[in-house]
């Protein structure tokens, strides 16, 4: 009866808690289970290498148990597990997606108009981030660049603050109470940078290790060290990066990368003891396994090869790099050369917070790869490549595929409903397609943040 | 007392007519006018090739008299009009957008997976387009098609039609009813595709001919001859085509031109006698001054050159070009040479009705050029260009920029108002930008259908 009478009201989850602590002995073990029925998908592997990577369920129950998934069954095993039922037939539940790489403190400049990297970085970025010394207004930000994860259906995010504490306090702050599995850190930055910007070795260390201290492992937040990209950090720093990195090996690394032709040559110049741009990280101890490199458009063979050998990741960002009009990300290479892929939307330089948008354009430069460079027998991004990229793949590239990333019992119950007719247009395309590959397709060509339906964090709908 | 009793209630324009009509003696000529209170902004001149391009009125007052354009005044000057007042403030008030290039029985088939164009045709597009020999079908998504267009702010487009007469009646019957500026024509094809999808060089001419006679210049609505493109017409039907556009100067032709790389590769086998692409349409008499090729993205300075000579014109339609991994279309270039250029959205390959997606994908394409092939000295897009090519810049290109594309006196009223706020993160965006370029651009990156608040047709709110 309790069972019956929680699922016909909506309430939230707290007080459903408290609820049952109060009635805790009269209440059956099924009382804290719900089943959201509906089209489930998620993937086990990599679709690049194998035609078995995904797992997709018609009609189904996707079962959480305390915020936790607790499996997937059929429509007819739904009333027998006497469990409360969120009925959400005919639209598709995912993973939430995961996104590997995005500056919050720079949401409010997303757009900023017409330039390339190093230049965008001194005419917009500097000056916003300046900003974020004002804790008052990191915080502000921070709640609005959550709610757009939210609403975009992300659930965990790899995030980049700036050079203040207050910054990370301020995103931590919101993060925790929301309960969501997000990494982020300080930028560290002793040079190439206004004075205004600029931390130094000493309080580079100093400073993230007090975050360390305070947010490492808090419930589920993570910290990340991270400095902007080499040349805004001198040899000094990145040995103090590196020293942390040693003092606390399951912190994150998280930096830039090959992004651009010009900021490599001024790399080369900055680091002439380097043989290339990853060189620099690796000289200084910075390419670990717990790493992630926005970006990495121009990475030779070499270098891929040493990321895949101490099991780095790239963040790729298709928005943003046609944005800032960087280059083609070789997303074919990276997977013969089998280093991990995430997929990030890199705001403000990426031009959206939605994964969807992020996929369709990740698509785009792929197929610009067949008509420009020496690119031949290039493989078409496939909607269960970009799916999985958006959700498992970044879970991979960030190492928190043990804890999100699909529906494997046991993972934490970070999931997204999807309505597939969330628009005319795509209400109007989805009368003709037929499998789920065409659906996803669609979605992620059609979709943008009206399509996702509900976003749940542990289990809550936010 | 009349007048204040119009501006006061919301009735449809037409029964506001007819009210007028039965009261006329007593009603002043301000009955009939209308005035748009917003920021109005739009173009007199390309950007690109001068500093004094717009008019941007801050706080403004449209004047629209008979279903056209009669000035613009000052807010202050607004009461002493004694006309209607809607009240747009803090919106922006545009000119209709404009799709020089658009498929309209593909709309059903956007986001067709996986293929670069000479696959994508024979994979997706063909299948799709025979059902078009049924009018009612025809009908069904010619009614969705122009709900599209007008939901994204597009008041006038030229468009594909299928190789079946009954597709261009049923898009004309709904435009016309719809009082939209539209151009569209039936295919020519005769050769490289379906039997059921192939006419002959007799029946194209018949056929064509007796839609020209019905439509053309009926109302609104004017006729494209249509080869699809030279590939799958012979040059028997190319002669064709040019007969009817001796017999009728001011019809349009309409087709596409170097797209891909391999569909160039088959027109020099398919044609041994023509030094170039663009020269086979020069040979068989289609590259005139009512022309609109598609793409053009390969065209050579001296393809280019023949164009701008006769007065023809390019669509330019990055989403489709990202899409299906055609290029980067060289706009840089088509200044120079000062070939007319329009901006298109081509739809199915084309992934987005959205004029606004369109200027994004546009930015994205030129900044591409500054990383990518010989272009040193690549200009960036400015929100002015990008806006002006959806606008005015198109209207030049299907010669139409005598009735639309700006407010000028006397032009027919198509006009958009956008919403700058129309989602919680254009909102917060728009916090931070200052100057009308910055808004535009903002506009561009982060709008979509949503941002169309309004769409007027000949000063009928649809």
């Amino acid at each position: 009866m309790v069972r019956f009478f929680l699922s016909n009201i909506n309430i939230k989850s707290s007080i459903t808690k408290l609820f049952l602590l109060i009635f805790s002995s009269s209440v059956s073990v099924y009382a804290e289970t719900t089943i959201y029925q509906g089209d489930i998908l998620h993937f086990t592997a990599d679709p690049a290498e194998t035609n078995q990577a995904y797992e997709y369920t018609e009609n189904g129950g996707l079962i959480v148990r305390d915020g936790k998934f607790a499996g997937i069954i059929s429509a007819e095993d739904i009333a027998s597990k006497h469990a409360k039922v969120i009925d959400y037939r005919g639209k598709l539940i995912l993973p939430g997606f995961i996104d590997s790489h995005i500056h919050y403190p720079q949401t409010g400049m997303i757009a900023a108009h017409g330039e390339q990297l190093l230049e965008w970085l001194k005419e917009y970025t500097f000056p916003t981030e300046r900003r974020f010394s004002k804790k008052r207004h990191a915080k502000e930000v921070a709640e609005f660049f959550v709610d757009q994860l939210q609403k975009n259906g992300t659930t965990s995010a790899l995030v980049f603050g700036t050079v203040h504490p207050e910054s990370v306090d301020a995103l931590f702050e919101v993060a925790q109470r929301e309960n969501m599995r997000l990494i982020a850190g300080k930028v560290l930055m002793d040079r190439n940078a206004p004075e205004y910007l600029q931390d130094t070795p000493e309080s580079a260390y100093r400073d993230s290790k007090a975050l360390i201290e305070k947010w490492h492992s808090k419930g589920r937040l993570s910290y990340a060290i991270t400095p902007r990209f080499a040349p805004t950090s001198t040899p000094d720093q990145l040995r103090q990066a590196a020293k942390l990195l040693d003092e606390y090996p399951d912190v994150y690394m998280h930096t830039h990368v090959s992004e651009n032709k010009d900021e490599i040559n001024w790399v080369k110049s900055l680091f002439p003891e380097a043989k290339s741009y990853l060189d620099v990280y690796n000289l200084y101890g910075l390419n670990r396994d717990h790493s992630v490199f926005a970006h990495g458009i121009y990475l030779d063979n070499q270098e891929m090869k040493s990321m895949a050998a101490v099991g780095s990741a790239i963040a790729f960002c298709p928005t943003s790099n046609l944005f800032l009009g960087s280059g083609l990300f070789p997303l074919n290479r990276a997977e013969e050369i089998k280093v991990d892929v995430g997929l990030g939307t890199d705001v403000g330089a990426g031009t959206s917070f939605s994964m969807l948008d992020t996929m369709d354009e990740a698509y785009k430069v792929i197929q610009l790869q067949k008509s420009i460079g020496n690119n031949t027998g290039v493989k078409t991004l496939s909607p269960f490549k970009a799916f999985y990229l958006a959700t498992l793949g970044s879970a991979k590239a960030l190492d928190i595929d043990d804890k999100v990333g699909n529906f494997e019992e046991g993972k934490e119950a970070d999931f997204i409903v999807i309505d597939l007719e969330a628009t005319d247009l795509m209400k109007f395309r989805m009368k003709s397609v037929k499998t789920i590959e065409e659906k996803l397709f669609a979605l992620q060509v059609l979709g943008d943040d009206r399509a996702i339906h509900s976003t749940y964090i542990m289990g809550d709908k936010k």
